[in-house]
């Protein structure tokens, strides 16, 4: 085992109350392996329970911000009976798949801090953050369809992140698609100049970091599960959701705080 | 009771058939308090009900369009144990998401023509109405975040006008967001000049008034309800009404109307 | 019979493995009379079929993409009694949607090339395809209010493309809305000077006739089940699509070929 293998998957370094985690295969360009998989759940497992991290930064180091999937260690491609890489395949996509909704039901914001492209299921990790800032001039593309599959479970990301149309022509043509259109697309909120991207990140997420725990966990679970709901279920869900939060100490310091024209003082996470 | 507490909630005037509704309470910041629910409920009832409203406009007097919740009125920060004031909020929360879906169930259209600031339920209100066109520069936001809570009631109505991203940045930062990124989100139709608000609201509110009010019933019900559907059985559904509408009377007027190149003549809504 | 009537209403001709189907009653401005609908369904039955066709351009001869129903044939506003044209307009509806869903469900990808105004039914044809280039100044609008109906079946299209708001401004006003409106909706895909509309449409449905079809039709339809799916079922669907896709032939001779650097050499459809 050399030195970039015995590496950690995911690195992470506190800023303030912000988790900074970074892909950490830079020359295999980050992709979506079994390791790189599990060290970014064991990753947001860790920050999901300890209280000091209030905010989540998720980056790629190199040029690339992730590749995807690591086509090699699933066995596509290899001249391999599909008897024998079936399983394989079966296991990193479902590790896959729990891992963005690992993201999507952190009590945490995560912020995707795209430095380098993002391809195909790095494309889908991006989507699945709750919010994403790309250093300008980064691409985004979802390419299956370049190599004979279609980028399907991406597209479960990516399209409840952009309008249909968008969606498929990302998927069909397999394109590279500028960060001007990744915000034209609604896939990020902000493009910086690279040399801002770190800058940008740091402040939304320290933003995000001193508002109360408990009002973004609440609120974050309650806006993906409501967003699926008819309307009337939704309100149903969201005002109970509302009431908990209306009726909690931390709503009671901000407020009161509020009225007092003071900064609010919040419980730990 | 001073003056101002005598006031009615909601103004109602009649220009044509278009009715604008103002929220009066213009030095508390238009808060939806429970006499401010009421009274655009109420409002909206009588406005259902009457023939010569084929439009509707809500609109805010005073520099803020609305403020959301009255948090005093509700009891939070106020010191209070949270066990007096559960039951006040649990009901204002049911009241004001019945008010909006009473927008949303409101067999004419309904246009916000937002005037001042619109923050979390006044945001909310917004994204409620069919159609909205706001005055530069007025702002938006979703500030639940700021006092320990998150506008996770208020999202369940912009998470369903703009995209996940932009809904989250929304509530996730509680910042001020212009009518540029109103637009650009698709929280507004159209932003116009101060000083034009007026004009282009009344010219859109009259150009939809001068249509069949039979249609825009059936239409209008009829989107936010197939809207919710699988895509199969929105065809069936939106088939039978479009039946009903092909069958009805001011469909054999409109259509007659436009064969011979004439104006219709509608039925009283 | 004269001779336009004589004419088929679909025509198809292939470009390389892109077919290409144009409606053909330009001086009826190709409405979607029974006729229009049966001359699509057969010629896609006949491209699902067809090895060699590996995508699909849908286009219109004459200034008008398509003007919608044909209401002349379906009886409305002729003064004939409801009873009578009820059963004609029940078929009418039916078998359009089930044209447009013959399009969603299709197995290859179909590009709108839109080469005049698409109104009502036919801004929904639009809506149906996959992806969609218009030529500016092309217009789009849901007129049904100004002849006292409502776009209730094209906004089931329509509504799943773009925003809540843009949906019900089109539905409610019967504007005209431009390929810049269209672009800035999500409605579209691109827009092209007139003259370059042929020759970027064939550019955009080379490239998709380039991919592998076992791919794209997998994809297609996963992407359009999924996308009504809860996120947590999604994924397992997708996991499945996507499995399948890894095992598949042309997902081995496509990862290879990009292993090996060389152009892929795909099974037939």
């Amino acid at each position: 085992m050399n030195e970039a293998e015995s590496a950690p998957y995911v690195t992470e370094e506190m800023s303030g109350s912000v988790l900074w985690l970074t892909l950490n295969r830079p020359q295999q360009r980050n992709p979506l392996s079994s390791g790189m998989i599990a060290g970014i759940r064991s990753a947001l497992e860790r920050a999901n329970h300890n209280a000091s991290v209030r905010a989540i930064v998720l980056t790629g180091s190199g040029p690339v911000f992730s590749a995807g999937h690591d086509l090699k260690e699933m066995g596509v491609g290899m001249g391999e009976s599909p008897v024998h890489r079936e399983s394989r395949i079966r296991q990193v996509l479902l590790d896959c798949s729990q891992m963005m909704l690992a993201i999507v039901h952190s009590p945490k914001a995560i912020i995707a801090s795209v430095q380098g492209t993002a391809t195909a299921a790095g494309c889908q990790l991006v989507s699945a953050c709750d919010l994403a800032i790309a250093a300008e001039p980064v691409q985004f593309c979802t390419p299956g369809v370049n190599i004979g599959l279609f980028c399907t479970t991406p597209l479960v990301g990516v399209g409840r992140n952009i309008h249909r149309k968008h969606a498929m022509e990302m998927a069909l043509t397999g394109d590279l698609f500028s960060t001007s259109d990744a915000l034209r697309f609604g896939l990020i909120n902000r493009a910086v100049p690279a040399e801002q991207l770190h800058q940008a990140t740091e402040e939304l997420a320290q933003k995000i970091a001193s508002k109360s725990a408990q009002g973004i966990r609440s609120g974050k679970e309650a806006f993906y599960r409501q967003i699926e709901m008819p309307i009337e279920e939704a309100f149903r869900f969201a005002n109970d959701a509302m009431l908990c939060g209306m009726t909690s100490p931390d709503a009671e310091e901000g407020v009161g705080a509020f009225f007092e024209r003071r900064a609010p003082n919040w419980k730990k996470a």
